[in-house]
């Protein structure tokens, strides 16, 4: 076994984040350790977090973490920024990290940043992911800010999303959460002490009932009390097939000390969640969804580098200039070069 | 020639709009329509807009809009809405355009929101930008909304590209700012009569100023006084390959008749922009460069195209079971698949 591999599988700090820099950089040497982790996951539970910027994710991430550690539970924390594609700073860094969680042995943070492409940052996010969850961690917390695609990809990696909303971040904001809606196993109201909390929570169950229109007639408090069958409608008092998103409300503070209200119920609820993936089969989907994704995106990659190194550059570069001359079109381009 | 095609480079809007929609489904009609219409394009300038929510781009792209009308030019006007991957709603939608445009035969408006992948939406905006081209526009504005890759993506279609920020959006939009000001051929600071104004136009000042550290020693107005060469630091007037981003200001309202200001100094600079590309050759290399990225975009879908039809269904679900399983792992499943 590689010496690295062994060190991350018998929980070295040391060899864990010399492996990270590999995957961040995507090093040649990322994908034989990679593949020699990769036997020694899927024990981890992974829990994605996205939002808006200003919807307090952080603090939240950090008030998550320590719940889980007075639980007795290992945690890892990877904050994704994927807004910052040529500086590479993280501005959801270390730096505003916890003093609660520092020097915790049982706690692993680390930022990444953006190199390359998005698709490279949720490769890059997986791996990482693996890694940890290699290293023997019991929760894997996925931190990403933005609005839209690119949380999309990235909570690809997790196994429960949580989306987070704060009141009074305005409508434009309002709006882009039309899209990630449909991500969340999970919504939080971050800041709930805020005025306009109760909007906030409102709107979401508002545009949750809107979401599941054929499916859900009747909803009390996110149990679902009457579910559309082909013989028409039936009352339940639980689907165990079915998962709802339910709107949770949380005050997670920065401040050491500081009173966080509501983690106790999100932490209860990922369990919930957790149980349900379980149970329903509807876990095992998912895993092989992904895999067949993954699988997809590098078949896809290895047939093109291969089909690169065929192609001599002189004859590529001939083919560029003719589309810039317009000349020759891209799709002719293209049908030209798998010719030759 | 296709009808279709015939019918936009000879001004049909109806020809237009027909395949437009047969770009946005990605229909197998558009390939063959793009390829015949790729002669008749390169003479559109192509100018994208981009910023946060709450910028107020909608309003500055009509103001702009207006006043290429004015100038006797003709304009279309392309809203892509990256952030709503799944309801496909446009939320920069035609509905506030401004009624100043509308029923004006040199103006055509389209939105599109994202259907499947963040590139995909990238592939159909730029095909959507040569439709618009080819049918003769002499300007196709791009707005985009969101922070962070999915504007790069998008951009990428632009000859020009203006980032539009505005006072009070809060620190979180300001540090996302990083990233997609090194896109930024212009940055406008839209509603510069609301109080911080001159705090946003000095913070990005001193923002671009950094990321020109080695290059421009001293600044005046957007002029370069002085660039560090090899032979230290020397004085100049103008550098005619060097192109610094100016910070402008702009007050463009969505109300029928408001005054709008600092919209003619944005549209000068443009021009500015496109003398500077055409001068300096660095608009011929932006367009090589950009057709090596289509060509290995679309090389890399084709190949896997055939690669996947060469592959056995029940083979490769197969070996999906095998990594869910984790007997085997991706990257060793991968060499499998090729293998076969």
């Amino acid at each position: 076994m590689n010496p690295l591999a062994e060190g991350i599988v018998g929980g070295s700090r040391r060899a864990l984040a010399r492996a990270l820099t590999h995957i961040e950089n995507q090093s040649p040497e990322s994908e034989s350790l990679l593949s020699e982790l990769y036997p020694h996951t899927g024990r981890a539970w992974v829990v994605g977090v996205t939002g808006a910027p200003g919807t307090g994710k952080s603090s939240l991430v950090n008030a998550m973490a320590l719940a889980y550690r007075r639980a007795g539970k290992t945690v890892a924390i990877v904050a994704v920024d994927p807004t910052s594609p040529f500086t590479g700073g993280a501005i959801l860094g270390d730096r505003i990290r916890m003093r609660d969680l520092s020097g915790d042995p049982g706690v692993f943070i680390r930022s990444m940043a953006t190199r390359g492409s998005l698709g490279g940052l949720a490769r890059t996010t997986r791996d990482a992911v693996r890694a940890l969850d290699a290293a023997g961690f019991d929760y894997v917390l996925v931190e990403t800010v933005g609005a839209g695609q690119s949380e999309v990809e990235i909570v690809r990696t997790a196994h429960t999303t949580i989306v987070v909303e704060a009141p009074g971040l305005g409508d434009d904001v309002q709006a882009i959460k039309a899209g990630i809606l449909e991500i969340a196993d999970i919504l939080v109201v971050n800041k709930a002490d805020r005025p306009g909390a109760d909007n906030t929570v409102r709107a979401l169950r508002a545009m949750l009932e809107l979401g599941h229109p054929t499916r859900v007639t009747a909803m009390h408090h996110g149990r679902v009390m009457q579910i559309e069958t082909p013989g028409g409608p039936e009352v339940v008092e639980h689907d165990p097939y079915l998962w709802l998103p339910k709107v949770l409300r949380t005050v997670a503070s920065r401040e050491v000390g500081a009173e966080n209200d509501g983690i106790a119920a999100l932490i209860d609820e990922i369990a919930r969640h957790r149980t349900f993936l379980s149970r329903s089969e509807q876990g095992a989907s998912q895993a092989r969804e992904r895999i067949q994704i993954e699988l997809y995106d590098r078949l896809k990659q290895a047939v093109f580098e291969r089909a690169l190194a065929a192609l001599p550059p002189a004859h590529f570069d001939a083919i560029v200039e003719a589309v810039v001359a317009r000349t020759l079109d891209p799709q002719q381009a293209v049908l030209q070069i798998l010719d030759a």
